[in-house]
């Protein structure tokens, strides 16, 4: 599975949060064989959960394996530093980035910890989660946080 | 409330942790005026949920709040990067940690975020998970990971 046919079925995700009237942020985790075993969407609207990050979601649905250093995970938003420490406590060593542009994300905290990343500024991710933001503004800046950008 | 009284909450998480036959590791968040708005423990074991640390359960408890920044947040245990990814997401401003010597958890992140802390090394704390590390040994080599541990 390429990078961008992993990055697809974040985007699959992105979209169901979308349809379910969430933030639309996906990501998916696949093994060193290609095989998704994880995927999941930003939950914080639908369930009220602080923390239901698109990728602590789909890290949710792996359960608990001691295999992720062999993972991949894509995300189509540039992970939070919530998020890079979740990739680095479980030493998942590449990440595929959808969209660095709407926030730039904690890239700072994974080279850090020697997590490769791939940025494909994918126009889909973008124009779907600027497009909520531009209708959701409010919704957005309860979520976002403040955080240093690139720490 | 004092700093142990609220570290004393994430204490009583912490022993339900165990009474639950997981790992001992409990967290509570109160708010500027001393009530408690959130609590939780460590539930990975419980629920096969490998994000389920016990920051990551008190402030899922806690929901969607914009008042983050008047909180205080206790740990039994010093919080990884992923939890103080989460602490600096929603600049919780002050961390009371109960035990920063069977892991030194990333308090360089908390740092270089401004975010201040008081370490109580509490034995209660300490012993608890002490002993529960040494019954348990491949339990806790399966969540603890390899992190660099204070960034």
């Amino acid at each position: 599975m390429t990078e961008q046919e992993l990055l697809n079925i974040a985007i699959e995700e992105a979209r169901q949060g979308l349809a379910e009237g969430g933030v639309p942020i996906g990501s998916a985790i696949m093994d060193a064989q290609g095989n998704i075993v994880g995927r999941g969407h930003n939950l914080i609207f639908q369930t009220k959960d602080p923390t239901a990050h698109a990728e602590m979601c789909a890290a949710r649905s792996v359960g608990i394996r001691n295999d992720w250093k062999s993972f991949t995970l894509a995300t189509t938003l540039s992970p939070c530093l919530m998020c890079s420490g979740l990739i680095t406590f479980y030493q998942i060593p590449h990440i595929v980035i959808g969209d660095d542009t709407t926030v730039p994300g904690a890239r700072n905290a994974l080279a850090r910890h020697n997590i490769s990343y791939d940025i494909l500024n994918d126009h889909t991710c973008i124009d779907m989660l600027q497009t909520w933001i531009d209708q959701n503004p409010q919704k957005w800046a309860l979520i976002i946080g403040h955080e240093h950008p690139e720490n």
